[in-house]
């Protein structure tokens, strides 16, 4: 059975609505999509590093359209580790935990992974929205889930997905 | 440079002096490291499963004669990284992070990773006191830490090592 391991932030969970959402909050003004595609979190959200050390920001996150069906299918079929590089906000752990078991209580605990770097983790199929992770994936597959943060970027050797419907579509 | 799982309870960790303390507080007796040997720790410990998930349980534990020290030069030879089974127990993550931060920190936020199943760890060498976890592992070299639980348990094909010293006599 292959094994699939899927990021929570920006993949599973919405972060970038919640920026958007704290960020007009905070000024007063909502950016849309098309302002902050291209630009860095720290770019597009001054108060970036604030929010994500904040008690609740992890807890609240909107899920992703379809992922719950999607990785379900997927979870039937596959070896799926939920990754999620969470060591830098200790504070998120048991928050994001939380969150998993509220709305995807098919992921045990034996399937969760909070790491720093995820050089050391051993997969088939990488699914994430960050360069840093898939970049040095060893893995045969490795989707680029599209952000806002990544949208201008050449997804280079990764597969660009714009949703969990593509997903579903390459994987199941 | 060669990568290093290292685990924490009953490795850098030491649970067992405080299940019997804990035990000790509950049954009015110590039992002895004789007493303990070649039993589970269910076995050995009725209460067991309520101690792993009592706040504090984990935050307390003192550390292993010597790890600090050999830590510390391994980290500088190797790509160390600490790889909890954590995930079972959702309240000990802030607590185990927050150990790891306060005895070895030299250990960044990068290096750390709280997981179920370590089948996803991706390392040239481990350290861990359970079988369950090296018996799947795929590196060229398991090193078994001796614990009472697995006292009397042919080591296999791993290496049975007894203390820090011992650890870095093999590896440095």
């Amino acid at each position: 059975m292959q094994r699939i391991a899927v990021d929570m932030d920006g993949v599973l969970a919405d972060v970038v609505e919640r920026f958007l959402e704290w960020d007009e909050r905070d000024h007063g003004v909502r950016q849309t999509i098309e302002q902050v595609s291209g630009r860095t979190e720290q770019e597009a959200f001054p108060f970036v590093r604030k929010y994500v050390y904040t008690p609740t920001f992890f807890r609240g996150l909107k899920v992703m359209p379809d992922s719950k069906e999607v990785l379900a299918e997927l979870n039937a079929r596959y070896d799926v580790f939920i990754v999620s590089a969470a060591t830098e906000f200790p504070q998120s752990l048991a928050e994001k935990q939380e969150w998993l078991t509220e709305h995807f209580p098919f992921i045990t605990w034996q399937q969760i992974v909070f790491c720093g770097s995820k050089k050391i983790i051993q997969a088939d199929i990488m699914i994430d929205d960050l360069f840093k992770n898939l970049d040095h994936f060893q893995g045969h597959s490795s989707l680029l889930f599209d952000q806002p943060h990544n949208a201008r970027a050449d997804a280079g050797r990764h597969r660009r997905v714009y949703n969990w419907k593509e997903i579903a579509s390459i994987l199941l």
